[in-house]
């Protein structure tokens, strides 16, 4: 059965728990419109690293799409990412201490990559479904974008063959119970983002049958 | 089997659901804390009328407690409030039309009442069982608060052997699925409430039983 | 000439400033509506104490009426506070280190106090002058509705003939430089708050004579 | 001498004023950094339309640099804007009643432009002076995006020569007497672009010597 790779970050800032992990292995090892397993890797929260994770990941696993999970506190909505920009751009250090300031992820790469997952039916699709869902502009400056933008720079230049994005999630309501944010149940995530993985699915179509 | 007594509202401004109503239908006749039934009514999302609607229906039901609920678009939390005001002010005319500006409520009462439900222990008990919930200093000055206002009103000039108070939730997701607001699901307001109404059995001791 | 006597509040939180003193103190000696003078006077951010500095400078300055202002981070406008609540209820630590947590100010005391300030013609006054202001409901559980509570208090056990209320400000721009929150430059807060001083005066009337 | 074309739009949504143009004209004929005359200019609220004018005022006024100003209501800093993405998605109409989904601007442009302006210097200027100020990572997908895309691809594409850019302001205070929203003065928003425009004006050098 062919596969659609799901990574979520582990913790990250003090927190105990990264909802986009918590969600991707949920979902690991479910069947996904019928034709495909999803296979789920937990990736740190370390510029360049995840990113070197995720390829690795990639090259072992031969998914047919990608799909990278990560946690933006404060949003209400489960926001499928429509673009990735080649900047490192840090409020926080990340889990291995690096703070770059105005970077860029590639010197050689192009400013930015649109997501080429169905960003607009997967938002439809959640909503159908009743869980909260928007499209956004802005997967922000740190470790997610950062990890998306190496993730569309290694699908143009060694593969173009599979489709990825990037989803982010709120906070699980266990991370917000003493802070002023909203956040959602994991299992509102979970189904919200499987209601996504469907839709990719079926834009893939047929498990083996490559589209031209 | 003595009662506790919920109630929610009707939909306002265009909603086509009220979240207070249907927490409140969802918990119609469970039994909490082992002695109470919770007996749920509807009320008109009207200055005035919302009050007498309720006064009779503790006349009726003859309830040990009485949980108000309203919606409060915007808040993250499960929120009960600790405190009712005498005043009625309006952003928006309410279900008749009418659209109060900084009028008493009830012009010889007294400035405000504070919830008697034990809302310290109701946040801990839905926190606990991990529902994002916090106490809020302000009902607003819309329907809610008025009713609420003039629960305690009743209960302080009428009904003292009974307890009473009021809890905000926010908005349903189904509500949100196109605002840039926070939501929780239903079941995780249904449980939160089904939470804090434990709490409440809890406070009033056995069924039967005046506290003196 | 007769007083009105404006309150600020010194820093806390480590900030290094605190905008409802910096307004205070700009406003200092200035004459308001023909008749009266402003009084500034700091405030330690300190439950009880604050109010009971509060009361040795009215019996000091024996004003017609008492501003008192304090800082509302995360607010966008001034914002004229409707009512005082008789509890004291805090997150964070004050600057002498207490922390209560649901205690009563006045065991003896009404629930709350509405503010005699004339709340909506000091907004309408400021909105007519181009500076964003709406009535506030809840002054919060933290020194500034303890320190508002006891004016009120005072006011109402000890001296009947004087006015009185309290103003929140937002962050002063140099605040929020480095923060995600809204703000207004310190001139604009002074207008703001000069504005519904002299609402405030034409309330009183002309100084020297009492109203009845 | 030297110009720097600043621009602002027109009005949209039913507001009376648009605090981009408000500010753009305010600036109109100063002298930036010695050296820069600024020359405004007032675009249509209008998918393309504003990108078209842009381009003729450019090609008549030929300045050394291109900063376009537009209103972000809800946003609390004044933001220059890391990158023009390659999209048209629209939640409200514009202007000319255009409504465009998901749509590409130009077809065959790359899918962003970085800012050529300096925005880290520009947003340390700012902070120094007491403006609020942060670097924005979206400017949405609306007639501000449409536009500061337009310019970079025209300068890439055209005018290699000159560098540009785009800004965000809040509300003005004006606007959001009545709203729930974050606000500066004008007088501050004007502050603030001046403050940024002396830091374009260094960047560029002195005028009629080209930078190599």
């Amino acid at each position: 059965m062919d596969a659609i790779l799901v990574t979520g970050f582990e913790p990250f800032q003090g927190e105990a728990l990264n909802p986009s992990w918590e969600v991707a292995r949920s979902l690991a090892g479910e069947t996904v419109g019928v034709h495909y397993r999803v296979i789920a890797r937990r990736l740190p929260t370390v510029y360049g690293r995840a990113g070197e994770e995720l390829v690795s990941a990639i090259r072992e696993v031969k998914p047919r799409a990608v799909v990278c999970l990560g946690e933006a506190g404060g949003r209400t909505h489960v926001t499928p990412e429509r673009i990735a920009i080649n900047i490192m751009d840090a409020r926080i250090p990340d889990n291995a201490g690096q703070k770059p300031i105005d970077e860029p992820i590639a010197p050689d790469g192009p400013a930015a990559y649109f997501s080429t997952l169905p960003i607009r039916a997967m938002v439809e699709a959640m909503c159908g479904a009743g869980i909260p869902a928007h499209i956004s502009n802005t997967a922000g400056t740190f470790v997610c974008n950062d990890t998306f933008y190496r993730l569309m720079h290694f699908i143009a230049e060694e593969s173009p063959g599979i489709i990825g994005g990037f989803i982010h999630v709120p906070y699980m309501t266990e991370q917000a119970l003493h802070k002023q944010a909203p956040s959602l149940p994991l299992t509102t995530l979970v189904a919200g983002v499987r209601t996504a993985l469907a839709v990719v699915a079926s834009a893939l179509g047929p498990a083996g049958v490559p589209k031209c």
